[in-house]
């Protein structure tokens, strides 16, 4: 696992007329946060796509846990997770940054890994360590080592 | 359960740089879908709002199962349940409107009834009917005799 | 000049928290009139793109009119014409449908045709004819022959 | 006139299948640059609209000059000023905020000072302090001295 938080602001464009923020923005706001993330962790996903790595959403959760409105500053915690082979796998938690930190907003995304062809790919190890932390560098050396992983 | 079907095109707006559409759109044609369904039986969503009952979202999930470009001419099904007492669920289907009408994504969202103050409401019978087909309308008769309804 | 004419509703996701639609939709409204505008003149924007002519945007003026609410039906005319050999230009007024048709916005964006290496390229006769109308016409038969153009 | 410049990120959810950002999200940055500028100055914006003063767009421009892609940093200067009694006026620079600075885009907008029933109101010497600068500090002495102002 690997993790990262950060801050942003809610845009006006963002709201609707019930006064709080749109909810399909949920799901712009997960998809921030692994820029955040991947810049976070050193290799920036504009470069993962340029070494021909992609990462299509097949699954995307959002649960609405609470209001934010028009410039509330949010707190955005992600962490990242290797699901067997070729699944990536993000979990978002969306709080107001000023205590007491009220829950906006938690979710999960997931992803394969595919080239440009969207041909799913197997995750390449420096990805599964990037992204997966200490556990998932463990399983990368042992599957070097011919040790087969179930998915 | 309710059901309504109609087509929409994807919007250039609409597209990302992978050259399908951007996943969070998927919750903006749901959203779309309920506003249809909702015209579709006779008292749009916007008469709702006008009564003082307004349907925030708690939950939503979508499954992306396709591509689909700019242009595309897409078929969305949405179906309606009353899920208790005081939450609405809605499934979703997106194909292709051209023949073999290839599956796009799929999803469902959960809303509770709640009055301006966002405080949750007891869903009334014309709408438990209205969106909830025959069983619904069933139960509701029942509940009016009396007979208590599990979540 | 080539004109057309459709009705489109307001999304929820279109409005913003001062309960009319927020003011970026509109250019995304202006992109839906062209691919309509296309569409009604027989080739889709599509067929451009596929035929290696882009329309990338250099200018977008949008003046506001009026308010237009969630679930508005709304009447946009689109209106081309071209600019010189290398520019074409569209113009967009939007109305409520429902008389009196009360003015809700109205606006111009400037394109140039481009390659898929985003050079400027002389417009093609066809789509001359196509969005310059008769005039256009016109003007394109006088530079086959040889008759130069003042841009 | 007062001016405020800040850096942003294109968001992958802003690219269009062009690979560069779509155009509307021009119009996103202008108004996020307005609440960063009206921040900047001490009185968020969120801060006008509790006083009763709200600034609705009647007019929005922009001339694209360059292309963003994802991720891409980008540095917005806006700039403020009255524009007689009743309108502000801003005025936007996007340039990549790697040197050379390469420009993407410019515009302005053309806001009315209204209370929240859509009212025009004259625009509070507060405001025109703020916003206006040294210059309109100077014809707010005035105006209070009784002095007209020609619009």
């Amino acid at each position: 696992m690997a993790s990262h938080t950060f801050t942003f602001r809610v845009r006006y464009a963002e709201t609707d007329q019930m006064g709080t923020f749109y909810n399909a923005r949920a799901l712009e706001w997960f998809e921030v946060a692994r820029s955040e993330l991947s810049r976070s962790l050193g290799v920036p996903y504009t470069e993962w796509e340029k070494q021909g790595f992609f990462l299509p959403l097949v699954e995307a959760h959002a649960n609405y846990k609470g209001t934010a409105r028009y410039d509330d500053l949010l707190e955005m915690t992600v962490t990242s997770s290797v699901a067997g082979h070729v699944r990536l796998r993000f979990e978002y938690v969306i709080r107001h940054a000023a205590e007491p930190k009220k829950l906006v907003a938690t979710g999960y995304t997931v992803h394969p890994v595919v080239d440009a062809q969207m041909r799913p790919m197997r995750i390449p190890d420096w990805i599964r360590t990037q992204l997966g932390g200490p556990e998932a560098e463990k399983a990368a050396e042992k599957n070097m080592d011919g040790t087969a992983q179930a998915e």
